[in-house]
Order: structure tokens, then sequence, then C-alpha cells
């Protein structure tokens, strides 16, 4: 668990935090999974199990509707599943491999969801892990594909090459300057998306953003992902200049100092707050200010998820205990 | 330095801050300050001097108008001369004793203006010291007296004895849960006032209150004193109490953690909020919960404040520096 990707810091990793790439793929002879019935969700499980058997050593079998609830969750906090996949009544299936590098969802909103993930900014890397398990399975499964408009997907904005490639982004210095709205309407013009991770609209609590593309049709995997890397890339130089510009300001100085004592000593953290005064840490840790392990940071954006310490728990926590046991956990690794 | 009263821990110290008494005393053959000459201010002066003479060993002699700015604020900070006496444009002297428990204001309010401080509840003690030198002044200069009203001052609210005797409580938890306006109707009953000693109004910045004596006209000095010694046990079980009772809440206990957490690590503070934190950090350590010996935080209420720090800095500081200058002697002491 401790070497799971998002507890990684992989290349610039100060402000990319990780990579995903997720292939959308469906069976032919099957509806699409809204209009499916219980009988043909086992026989397309059942095909995919078949198609997997080879694998069983590396991929480990989910049934995400018998889990504890907390458990389920805490899979979608980590990003391993989507948030309505870790609601499901069965009927779906979920394969991890054992690094939790790379999920297949099944029966979601499309028969197959195939994600890779990675630490830090890895597009390339993770697309390749995609394709060469999008290719196995591709030998042993029928996939819907038409010349014209090549996977078939449930929902049309995902028609094409079925990806999307999405960057976690930390942008703490380019909230602070309120440039996100600016910078939301520029990617939209380049074919991607930007978004709050945590949190409503722009302002994302913890200042975690995920970049993405929205194209799908007319245009190749790999175009989209280097269009998507080039983006990447100036945003991650902005932000970095915006930290240089911040960090020369005393007052934004005292509030990192601050965020870092608060978690050393607070006994009561709710979510929100935590990942505000975590971001400021981050930035600090990732200036040279203060001395804390940018892995440390990185962990614990993913640890202090609700459903994540409950499942450290090993049982449910209502909100004053999650406060506690999340307050607890912060003084602990710093 | 180290060792002055206003650094030090006295008998309940974990409420009572200090312990002040103070004498107003005229000579007669003279009007009262206010509409004193300057030839009549030097000819008084020099009668003072005089019948001080002995005392040059133990009392040292400052001429407070002649000092820099900083270090007569920094007196009246830490109570040793009024704030108005800071202000002073000459004609006036100050006699301090070598541990700064007794001071003596030449042309004042009143001619002379006498008092002794302690650190905690220290009464009794105050008093003698006080008395001891009230009679050696009396026996080499005439005070105004009357046998009906008693000592006669300029102000008619120190007729009779003169003495306004204080003590310095330290009420987070009464100011917490609201009970100072009813306490204030309560002391005024019994002759006594209660008025917060930093900020304005009864919301104390640093829950930091006086409690003196209001009444000078028939009653003794030892009646008034042991009225508000009464008083002030009172208010110190009340706050013993109210301590106990706030302590048992997550909520508070995570605030004195916090509090702790910002001093240690801010980078700029300012005054009305370090008093704030310095307050939760010594109830913090009075209930044991925090290991901050209470000296520390006691000596920082004092050096914290504007004019010390410049004094200890040995220039005039602007704010800014200040907030710098007092956020590193906080992390430096804590």
């Amino acid at each position: 668990m401790s070497t799971a990707w998002y507890r990684q810091v992989g290349s610039e990793g100060d402000v990319v935090l990780s990579t995903r790439v997720r292939l959308a793929r469906n069976l032919t002879g099957f509806p699409f999974p809204d209009r499916m019935n219980a009988a043909q969700k086992q026989d397309l499980k059942d095909k995919v199990f078949a198609a997997l058997k080879d694998d069983s050593e590396s991929l480990r079998l989910f049934d995400v509707a018998a889990l504890p609830r907390r458990e389920a969750v805490s899979l979608a906090e980590r990003h391993l599943i989507s948030p309505a996949f870790a609601e499901c009544d069965g009927g779906s299936a979920l394969f991890l491999s054992e690094d939790e590098g790379l999920s297949l969802m099944v029966n979601e909103e499309d028969h197959l969801r195939l994600q890779t993930f990675g630490a830090g900014l890895c597009l390339e890397d993770c697309l390749a892990r995609a394709d060469e398990m999008d290719s196995r399975l591709c030998d042993k499964l029928h996939f819907a594909f038409s010349d014209r408009l090549g996977y078939l997907t449930q929902c049309p904005t995902n028609l094409g090459t079925g990806m999307r490639a999405s960057v976690m982004l930390h942008l703490p210095a380019l909230t602070e300057s309120k440039t996100i709205p600016l910078l939301a309407g520029t990617v939209s013009k380049l074919g991607l998306t930007i978004r709050g991770l945590y949190g409503e609209g722009t302002r994302a609590e913890g200042a975690v953003y995920q970049l993405s593309n929205q194209v799908t049709l007319g245009i190749t995997e790999k175009e989209a992902v280097e269009n998507l890397k080039g983006v990447a890339m100036q945003i991650v130089g902005e932000e970095r200049r915006a930290r240089e510009r911040i960090c020369r300001d005393p007052a934004y100085e005292d509030r990192i100092w601050r965020a870092l004592g608060v978690l050393k000593t607070a006994r009561l953290l709710n979510h929100k707050e935590c990942m505000r005064l975590l971001s400021l840490v981050q930035i600090g840790a990732s200036m040279g200010l203060l001395d804390v392990p940018a892995e440390t940071v990185t962990a614990l954006l993913t640890d202090v998820q609700p459903a994540t310490l409950a499942t450290a728990a090993g049982k449910d926590l209502d909100a004053g205990e999650r406060d506690t046991a999340r307050a607890a956990l912060v003084r602990e690794r710093l």
C-alpha cells in the first residue's frame, strides 16, 4: 500500500500530483449497461473473467457491491474507481492490479472502463500500459468499433478513441492569484478542460485540479496525449513562476508556516480545512521553505479523506471521530 | 530583568498574574500638579530628591521625558508607570527600585504616586512595602492630610486612603463563558471594579482584567485590601471551575493546541492576536495540557508589547518589523 502511485512523487511532482489514462470499451452483442438485465450483465462478466483468466495472479477481482461502503468509497477517493461505481448494487466487477496502477471496471457506464495511473506527469507511460492491456483484451473480446466513428461508447462524448487522459495538478499559487478562471477559458479553446477536484466551482479545496482532454473524435490517442502534456507543462511553468512571486510575500510565508503549526498540533481537523492547510504545506515544501518530505504531504492528501480514514480504522466513523482521527494521523505523519 | 515580578509566577499564579498597591500623596505648600509652574515642580522634585537621598543605592532615578519614547512607553507596558506619565514633557521624575517592585512617580496626577508590585496574589506584601516607604517619606515631607477627609488628592475619587490596590487576573474561561459582564455588576456592589487591561470594553484582549478597589473614603487600607483579596479569591475559584468545564470540550482543547502551533511557527504576529493565543496557551499550561512553563508565557505577555519589543531591539520598529520581531521572540521562547 505504501508504494501506491498516489503516495509517490513523480516527474514535475511539485505541481503534477498524478496522471491517469482511461479507455472506454464496449462489447458487440450486448446492449449498453444502462439497458442490460442481470443475466446479460452476468454473461458479460463471465466473458471478461474468461479473457482475464491468465492475469489472475496480477489482477485482483473485487465485488465492490459486497465491500463495506467505506472501503468502496475509499477506492473512489483514491481515484481507482468512479464515485458512481462505488455506489453500484451488483452486476458489476472491478479488477485492480497489485500496485493499483491499473484498474478495470466492468459494467460501469460502458462495459469496460480500463484505467492506468502513475505519480507525477507520465502520460506516455500510462497510455502505453493502457494500450498494452487494451490489445490483450481486444484479442479475446469483440469490441464495438466503427470505421467511421471509432470505438462506440454509451455516451457520445467518448466516441472515437474512447480515451480520457488527465493530470491532477496542484495549483495553490495560481489559485491564490485568481488565475484559474482565465486558465479554464484558455484550455477549453485547446480542447481541454480543467476543474477543481474537491469542492465546488473553480476554487478547489486544497487547490487540486484535474486537467483532461475533451476531444475524442478525429484525433489519435497519441495526439491527444501530446496536446495535454504540452498544456500541462505550460501550466506547470506558470504555477512555478507564480509560486516564486507569492513566496516573496511575508504574509504568505507566514500562512505557510502557520499551516504547518496547526497541522502539527490540532486535535480536530475537518476535511476541507485539512486540504487547505496541506496545500499550503505542500507549496512550502516544494519551495524549500519547510523541511517536510513531499511524499508525506502527497500521501496525506489521499489518506485524510473520509472513507480512506474509516478504512484505515477498520470501522465506520462519525464526523467528530473522523476529525479526531484525521488530526491524529496528520500529527503522526508530520 | 529576567527576575522582575512581571516575569514571575506567584501565589494563585494560574489566575492572578500580579498585584499592585498605589498610594497617592501630595505635599502641603504646593498647588496640585495641574496648577504648578515649572519652578514649583522643580522645587517639589528637589524636596523629594532630598528626602530619598539615603535611598540612592536602591532607587534609580529616571528622567522619563529624556528617555527614547519606546523606553518610556515600555515602562508603562510593564505597568511601572501610568501611560500618561510616559507622555510627560519634563517637570516630572521617576524612581524605580532595582527589582522594579517599587516605583515612585513625582508630579504625575498627584505630587507623589508610590506603587508596589508583586507576582501573583500578594496584597498584604505590597501594602506592607508601600506603607514602609510611605512612612519614611512621611518623616521627611509634609503630606497634605485632613482629619476629616484623610489624604488630600487632586482627584476626589482618591480622597481618604489615597490607595488603589489592584490584581491582574487572567480569566479566559470566564471570558469564554461570557460571565464577565455579570461579574462586573457584582463586584461594583462590593466597592470594586473590574476592567479589561488590553482592548476595549469587557472583552479584553488576552482575557486579562484588572480588579481594583473603588472606595477610598471611610475605610482603612487594610479593610480595602482584605475586601479585594476575598473577592479576588472567589473569582479565582470561579475561573478554575470554568476552566475545568471548558477543557472537557474537545473544540476548546483543539483551540489551545492550535494556539501553541501557530505561536511556534508564525512569522508575523500582531499584538492582538498574540495576546489571544498566549492566553490560550496559558490556560493550556495551567491545566497541564501543554508542557509550557507558566513563567515563559507570563514573561511573553509583557515582552511582546510594542514598545517593550522596540526597547529590546534598541531601535524604533514599524508595525511590520514589530510583527516580525514579535513572532521571532515567541518562537525562540516557546
